[in-house]
């Protein structure tokens, strides 16, 4: 049974819990709002559900809950930031701010950030960019769980790209998806309900196609985005590829199968080549190209237009990219969160570790 | 049968014909070149193929000859570029360059085109920044051909995207991908050979799956990168509508069905909403982030570990993006060109047209 919470109940567990881990009452309340963000918008995979994976990182030494954020490189449109193995949380939302006051000086803002820790969901870094009238772009390499084409072997995270694009009446265009068939999330839902996967998410550690969500825990391997060959993994292969790169090589983090991995209890893997785990943010002005009041009233009418786009038969509309995750977010932020119960257990063990108050 | 060409019998040709077209000498070779990178990389329906479209293109008073490229609007990290209706193939490269040189100053540079015609291929344009030391990205949108997910409209083009970037001692990595299941030009072949399309590559105008190679002929669609929503075609709607918004909506181009047709013969969509078509081109400095030579030892040290993975039964390596196209030009630079009868007939009669020698 789910359990439905308001978002004050959920905040102030989290923001209490990253208090414990050491942040300050800033970065707490930074950090629960961005992994709250997941909650709100239906993706809840990445929200509370992690927050004791969190705490397990900080046990394990593995967060810092008092980085010394710090740029290491810059110039005029690009910047390096080192996140001192901050809390992903906390570093993404300081490293996408300075892609964006780059982007107010000199148009764009392009920031790749090294030795950072897991950031909740790609989208909400690259709506940061929203208000301010630009696009916003958000990307992270993750622990190795997808085999390129042709492989057997784990060698990319589901490394998602976010992509923020403003408009005027309408809502704006928010595109957030792994590079993968399906993100890990949609196999976690069918192992708790023992129920197969689609052909195509999913292969076996001798690389045969597999429909059993637990393939994973067998040595299995997740596909890039196109499932096989004939339908182009190469190109999802190649997308997660580009995301490592930005997110690592350009900024001195692990990439590849040397990414460290989410559970801490996890061993590391050995001879890495960088430190913590890499993110790359963009910013782009709209105003640097045209005036944003031309460009959102050409946004309106692409929206407008895809969304009047004839359907299949039994579909009612086209969707926007961020349609399904505002409607979720207006409708929690009303009817409140619903937790499913391992979560809510989960979260109780940690409130009571911590000796916070929490049912 | 195929007819072998030398490279230069076929840029000869092409550049003959870009000047009877009115292009500059200057232009004229530049356009030759960027065609023939198609055919030399083996994207044989992006080369010459296409010569005797431009002409027509051309006639059809659609693409000028003698364009006056303009940077309509800039900032120090972007621009965006008016191509005056020119040849993609002469506009591209002006505004790759344009925005390498930004990307000199201020360590990024962005360009957004409107009023362009077919650039060739993207890879081309993205590996422009590669002797820089550059990161390349290159991207254009097409006249509409792909179904978005659940919509039997075609509304993106195949919409490519290109990213390029240096090594060391390895070969860049160059990633140049349409973002649909299948590019057209893998259509078109199995047309001429009467072949079965793999479910996932098109839908019939109903929203049906099908694998008739003709079915675009009967109102069908190709579909976006994933196939169906069940294997996230919605990430490569999303995918395409990105490229269509920065190449489009940024710079004043037309966009989603309103994308001029490459054919001439096919009527303009009405109430069009922009200029031409649209580009979007990126250059990156790498020693913006890190130094050139850590970055390029980094990516040989990445780009082995891929090319080593352990891979399935029946392969013997795992490609890195751009391997395929460089042994194609490696090959084709010391063998020759092969040409396709039909192409060679339709190249024979427009050398003739323009009394040039061709056979």
């Amino acid at each position: 049974m789910d359990k439905i919470y308001t978002y004050q109940q959920l905040s102030d567990l989290c923001t209490a819990v990253f208090l414990k881990m050491g942040c300050s009452q800033t970065d707490a309340a930074i950090a629960a709002k961005a992994l709250l963000a997941a909650d709100c918008r239906g993706i809840d995979s990445h929200g509370v559900a992690r927050l004791s994976g969190y705490v397990r990182l900080w046990e394990a030494k593995r967060v810092n809950g008092t980085p010394q954020l710090k740029i290491v490189h810059e110039t005029p449109s690009t910047a390096v930031v080192n996140g001192d193995a901050g809390l992903g949380l906390v570093v993404a939302p300081y490293a996408m701010q300075v892609a964006i006051d780059k982007a107010k000086n000199v148009g764009t803002g392009w920031v790749s950030v090294t030795n950072s820790n897991h950031f909740g969901i790609a989208g909400y870094h690259a709506m940061m960019a929203l208000p301010n009238d630009m696009i916003g772009i958000a990307m992270t390499n993750a622990s190795a769980l997808v085999a390129p084409t042709f492989s057997v072997e784990r060698m990319l995270g589901t490394n998602p790209i976010a992509v923020a694009i403003p408009a005027g009446a309408e809502p704006a265009f928010v595109a957030d998806f792994a590079t993968t068939t399906a993100a890990n999330g949609k196999l976690e839902i069918l192992q708790r309900k023992n129920a197969e996967a689609p052909l195509g998410w999913i292969q076996t550690k001798e690389g045969h196609p597999s429909s059993n969500a637990n393939e994973l825990k067998n040595g299995g391997s997740l596909l890039p985005l196109g499932g096989d060959r004939e339908h182009s993994s190469h190109k999802g292969y190649a997308l997660g590829a580009i995301v490592d790169i930005f997110s690592a090589v350009l900024s001195g983090a692990n990439y590849g199968p040397w990414v460290p991995p989410f559970p801490a209890y996890v061993p590391m893997p050995e001879n890495m080549p960088g430190e913590g785990i890499g993110h790359f943010f963009g910013a782009m002005r709209i105003d640097a190209f045209r005036t944003a009041d031309e460009f959102k009233q050409h946004m309106d009418n692409w929206i407008k237009r895809f969304r009047a786009a004839k359907t299949v038969t039994g579909e009612d509309k086209v969707i926007i990219p961020g349609d399904p995750e505002r409607e979720m977010e207006a409708d929690r932020s009303k009817n409140g969160i619903p937790i499913v119960s391992p979560v809510v257990e989960d979260l109780k063990v940690l409130a009571a570790k911590f000796s916070l108050s929490f049912s």
